[in-house]
């Protein structure tokens, strides 16, 4: 049972995009900074319901399984969940559709605005709530049943579970690509790697995938 | 005859440390930055003047043996050459002793502090002029005798040739570690992987290797 975070970064270290306007919600940036996630087999089978088969299956696509291996329960910002987008929808139900390709418990920290959970057929279920990172990872250990937890972003997020010493392991893909733009990863955590071992692997499409373990 | 910039940043892109005193010129998180790079043979060959043999000799290795390959000339600006820090000196000849490790003409831009060359007798001499990052290219190229022409340092200097589109590969060796501080070197490089191919391999330091060649 680990807590574990999983995110796309650009070489100089932006982890969420800010090039979004009201028509274009993800950007330009953002399917240059996650196209050798998104290219994988698995992600076009989990997200998009692609059954054909295509898709890469090489280095990317192993990280892309280990991605949704092994999971319990999951926790992700207000911002991940498109409240910023649509504070004022209150029947928005997230980026994924009818068939998020969590499958487990979602937990999505707001900031005061309180929301009825959201539940899904193939057993994602959105809850809403107020709390400190500590309060959060123990709701969601405690429906875990044993198995990992995910910090699923944004950076902010994780950046708060990461210097308050709360994540195992943090597998980043760098994209080998300069964004110039957006929100740095990595301020302010010096000395991160203190106590994990780290491992790099590079995949066929350049993309690095670098990975901090304890 | 290209021209190259071989560098070492930390994973959050520092590549110049900021915490020196006038007791450690190199400051603390100067070795942790260069370790995988000091550790090799050939870096305690050719620098240290240390033929004992040992030293590694993996894949950080290879990269220290191409560094000095196929080198004609050198450009640095005046603080990697210490000029920041011994500004008064006139007698100043560098950090590397009386055997720098160039063996080549090396070309220091300064900012109006004229000096004379200083020629040693491995081949290593320091010209001091203040010019263009062309202008100094110009002269570079001029004396290389068609071999490679390599931006030395530091990062401002590195990042005024890659803005004016001067470099024809980038070779960053980035330390998995976090430093917090420093000069970055991806500032303001929005979009510098157009027009190069981006090669990354990982040495057994756990050191990422990453080339933009064009």
């Amino acid at each position: 049972m680990a807590v574990r975070v999983d995110l796309n970064i650009s070489l100089d270290g932006f982890a969420t995009t800010t090039d979004q306007t009201p028509e274009n919600p993800f950007g330009e940036d953002w399917p240059r900074l996650t196209t050798a996630y998104t290219s994988t087999r698995t992600f076009r089978e989990r997200v998009l319901h692609d059954t054909s088969g295509e898709g890469t299956t090489g280095v990317d696509d192993q990280y892309a399984v280990a991605y949704f291996d092994e999971l319990g329960a999951e926790i992700m910002g207000a911002g991940m969940f498109g409240l910023h987008n649509f504070p004022d929808d209150p029947d928005w139900k997230g980026w994924w559709g009818d068939e998020p390709p969590f499958r487990i418990p979602v937990f999505v920290l707001t900031h005061g605005t309180a929301r009825p959970p959201i539940e899904f057929e193939n057993g994602t279920v959105f809850h809403f709530l107020e709390a400190t990172p500590q309060e959060a990872l123990d709701r969601a250990l405690a429906v875990a049943d044993g198995k990992d937890v995910r910090i699923g972003g944004g950076p902010t997020v994780v950046q708060d579970y990461l210097r308050a010493g709360l994540v195992d392991q943090l597998h980043v893909a760098i994209a080998p690509i300069l964004l110039g733009r957006g929100i740095r990863l990595w301020d302010d955590l010096r000395g991160l790697e203190a106590g994990y071992e780290v491992i790099a692997e590079t995949a066929e499409s350049g993309t690095v995938h670098l990975t901090f373990r304890r």
